[in-house]
């Protein structure tokens, strides 16, 4: 199963979480190079060494790195209170190597496919989270990453504005630096929080409160869709696929859904790839290298 | 992560099973020829087309045929109320030719990663069988497959006969199978149900009444030891894991451990290599090449 003949020779080990310690969600699969890797995630370089003269902390985020990788998956046993992975070690030259192959093609696979094992409160059972000032700044700052690397990374994919829409918009500031990169865009977000939505509006076109269940647009009518909600601790599996659907149909033909987020994401490729989203990339990563993350961007039709 | 490109060009589908239903058990995994496989098992033509005037009964049992193959696996998703396989689905002349190669090769990995997910009844939660002599003849001929094979592969494998060990004997049918077919061997069972352990000494050497934990034989003293109860619906994986330290002390250096069973193997074979087994051969076919099964040849040390 792997190109690495010098890892197949070596004994193997076994990566094990436990649901009741809701643990399967940092074990995570990394399929590149024609090889299917496992690996633990830990915490990061955050947002990492491409911002000079800002100290990087140390955070279990959405960021992999390559420490975080632990061998070459033969198999795995998903059993009555654990999940077990066996895998043969990697070595950290393989490590670097594997990795640095996996940063640079955008259609590498991370996936984590345990994520939703184990028991853990979802956000919005909560009916909406409420904000303070402290919780909004942890917030934009947890998605930094992500906010600095999607506009550029659309504008290369042929993306070039219009109307966008963001279904859980949160504090606007993610859909705000879409719309300074793409001059002329129409903004418009929606929120279930009312809290969200007042900070959205003073950053955006349009803030809708609402469940995005119920978009606030037309169908057909963005020329790019947001999805920053379809993620582990946000939703469960089922609404993830639902939301995605009504989300998916207020994109025009041709157009481009975005799905990205803290936690991982509740989605496959291969489901958006059934549903009509073609993959154009799967994973990007920092200026560096130095981290890899889940960000999906499909076109649709 | 597969040598087929044109089943990668595939639109993708998936294989769902619910955990309420039990079913993800029916999901099998089959790494082959540098490709992994994921099929459903479904009935199967039981003992197969190599019994010449006896009429194959149509069975759901340990033997995997072709067309319960569905494709290619790219990735899965373990959700909170069932499991999903994202798959390539392959043609009826590639599912011909993988599984051509996989009966071909004895390490195929033939597995059941979701075996223990869902509810069910272990069967020595009651403390062992009550046995009429109906449940008995289903029992024996349950298992044909694997008495027909195991001693012949047993034999090419090297082994001479001496003292062979079956830590759940059942009615003792398998481990006098193996007697038969190396004459001289010292045959010694054990089992949790008296009515099983009365019906083996009819046809073994020994048969001891007990816990496998707790084996009837002294540690190193065996050069054969079967365990055909380390498998779903029989025990859980961790006492699986247990069971199989307890029989394989019983071993020599050098001698043959054999896992095999109706219902899906609890161990993976890369468990069996990280406790100082190594595996021989993981999975065996029927003469004619028609089925696949589990069946694990170990050798101590």
């Amino acid at each position: 199963m792997t190109a690495l003949p010098q890892v197949v020779r070596r004994s193997p080990d076994r990566a094990v979480e436990t649901y009741a310690e809701g643990k399967p969600y940092d074990l995570f699969f990394l399929d590149t190079a024609g090889v299917r890797l496992v690996g633990r995630k830990t915490e990061a370089s955050y947002p990492g060494p491409d911002r000079d003269g800002r100290p990087a902390e140390r955070l279990k985020c959405t960021l992999i790195e390559p420490h975080m990788l632990l061998g070459v998956v033969e198999r795995e046993q998903v059993a009555e209170d654990h999940v077990a992975v066996f895998h043969r070690p990697l070595g950290e030259e393989e490590r670097t190597a594997l990795f640095a192959a996996a940063t640079a093609d955008p259609m590498t696979d991370l996936y984590y496919p345990y994520a939703q094992l184990g028991h853990r409160v979802r956000e919005t059972d909560t009916g909406g989270w409420e904000v303070t000032d402290e919780s909004a700044r942890e917030l934009d700052h947890a998605e930094e990453v992500l906010r600095d690397y999607v506009p550029d990374r659309l504008a290369e994919l042929g993306f070039r504005g219009g109307v966008a829409y963001d279904a859980a918009c949160s504090t606007g500031a993610f859909l705000h630096a879409v719309g300074r990169r793409f001059p002329g865009t129409r903004t418009i977000g929606q929120d279930l929080s009312p809290d969200m939505v007042a900070r959205a509006r003073t950053r955006l076109d349009e803030a809708h409160c609402g469940d995005s269940i119920r978009p606030a647009i037309p169908e057909g009518s963005a020329d790019l869709v947001v999805c920053r909600h379809l993620n582990a601790f946000v939703v469960g599996t089922d609404q993830a696929h639902d939301l995605l659907a009504a989300a998916a149909s207020r994109c025009r033909d041709g157009g481009h859904v975005v799905l990205l987020g803290h936690t991982p994401i509740l989605i496959s490729s291969q489901w958006c790839e059934m549903t009509g989203l073609t993959p154009v990339q799967r994973s990007g990563a920092t200026p560096s290298g130095h981290a890899l993350f889940q960000c999906y961007v499909l076109r649709k039709g």
